[in-house]
């Protein structure tokens, strides 16, 4: 089972302070990087995994979507989703990614954002995902951008200039990094972008677009604290067809 | 036009000595993974845009290549090359990728090592590449990795551990890098994995596969000093079909 962080009181009660989480996807800077890489919505099945309190299942309803489902690891998430939402056509349901099974072909477009690096085993549930999807349906996810995660010590540093630098060390050794989010030892998976990209194309993907998100200039003429996103990718955003 | 630091005396005695160089695609330790995403070559009518001495033109030849085009800036790469090979369905031409046209269709296989990273203009020299391939002909190329580039002093530092680690900042600003290497102020030109990728999808290629050269642990038992590759990706290795 993939460490449940979320359910954690402290983690929970800090993690709902951030403003994505206060004012929904606007409160996401990538969030526009998103909508761009996202198709129509319109008429689609869709699974959210990774939905947190419902924010995206809802807008995707207010696209048009025919319906959304829902899963989250955490009751803590699901229970909030379910109090915000008033909508018979999204179904939220708490479910761990890691083992999750979905219906073959029953979705039209799969979404996550900032799950999947949560998940040790990427290549089931890449494989998982493609089956859900109908024929031409749509995989679109962000994660923490391999290059942000990699390093023993990941946190700003000084170049000789004094220029804002991101380190980078052990990036070919995949796998468990633990860090203080929040909380102490929040587990997530290092892969690089080679294997995330190898693993989507040999489960069948076509990949349609990658992404690695910096702000634009009204974003940092808006929150002068972005423009350190200039310096190094913290996503990776990732848009792929079955 | 391209620079073309390839024919400054200085930087071409000190370049002839790598071993890449001087024992061929062998000295090269990212060459079996290049291998390892190449298409059969038997049959092929292949271009090799930057083929300096023409290692690569002899071995694709040697693999039953039926004709190889060889391409490159520099004067002393093709003389040498052309001194180097005797073999009649193989022709050296000096050309700027920059500029040059190939006809229509008339490839199976177009192969690039270490070269993309001088071009200013990457979304034209795709767009040739993807017309100059018939129809499921397939591109293989390497290029410094966009994280290996990006820093304004791109150089080890030690973290907080003393472990090796690799600077990354700028990251997002695309564009003209200057460094030093054999020669004051070669010019590279930096571009994000993301636009990398997505000039290849947007010209009509499909990903086939996007691989990120690390030692493997024969190679480092071998050569040590290659360890430290596998704390940041050095080159990018992509191949993808028309």
């Amino acid at each position: 089972m993939a460490q449940n962080i979320y359910d954690n009181p402290h983690f929970f009660a800090a993690y709902s302070q951030l403003s994505r989480q206060i004012r929904g996807l606007d409160g996401a800077p990538e969030w526009h990087a998103i909508r761009a890489m996202l198709p129509t919505v319109s008429g689609k099945r869709v699974v959210d995994l990774g939905c947190g309190f419902g924010w995206a299942a809802r807008w995707m309803r207010e696209q048009g979507a025919s319906s959304v489902l829902g899963l989250d690891l955490s009751e803590n998430m699901i229970s909030r989703a379910k109090a915000d939402t008033n909508d018979r056509e999204i179904e939220y349901r708490i479910a761990d990614l890691e083992t999750v099974e979905l219906p073959k072909a029953a979705f039209d477009l799969a979404y996550s954002a900032l799950a999947f690096h949560y998940i040790r085993d990427f290549n089931r549930l890449i494989r998982m995902i493609h089956q859900a999807l109908a024929p031409g349906g749509e995989l679109v996810f962000t994660i923490e951008h391999p290059i942000f995660m990699a390093a023993v010590h990941p946190h700003w540093i000084a170049d000789e200039g004094g220029r804002k630098t991101w380190p980078v060390n052990r990036y070919s050794i995949e796998g468990e990094r633990q860090t203080d989010w929040f909380a102490k030892g929040v587990i997530k998976y290092h892969r690089t972008i080679g294997t995330t990209l190898n693993t989507l194309i040999r489960s069948g993907f076509q990949l349609l677009a990658v992404e690695e998100f910096a702000p634009s200039p009204e974003q940092i003429a808006q929150t002068p604290e972005l423009a350190e996103e200039l310096e190094r990718p913290m996503m990776l955003l990732v848009s792929a067809r079955r």
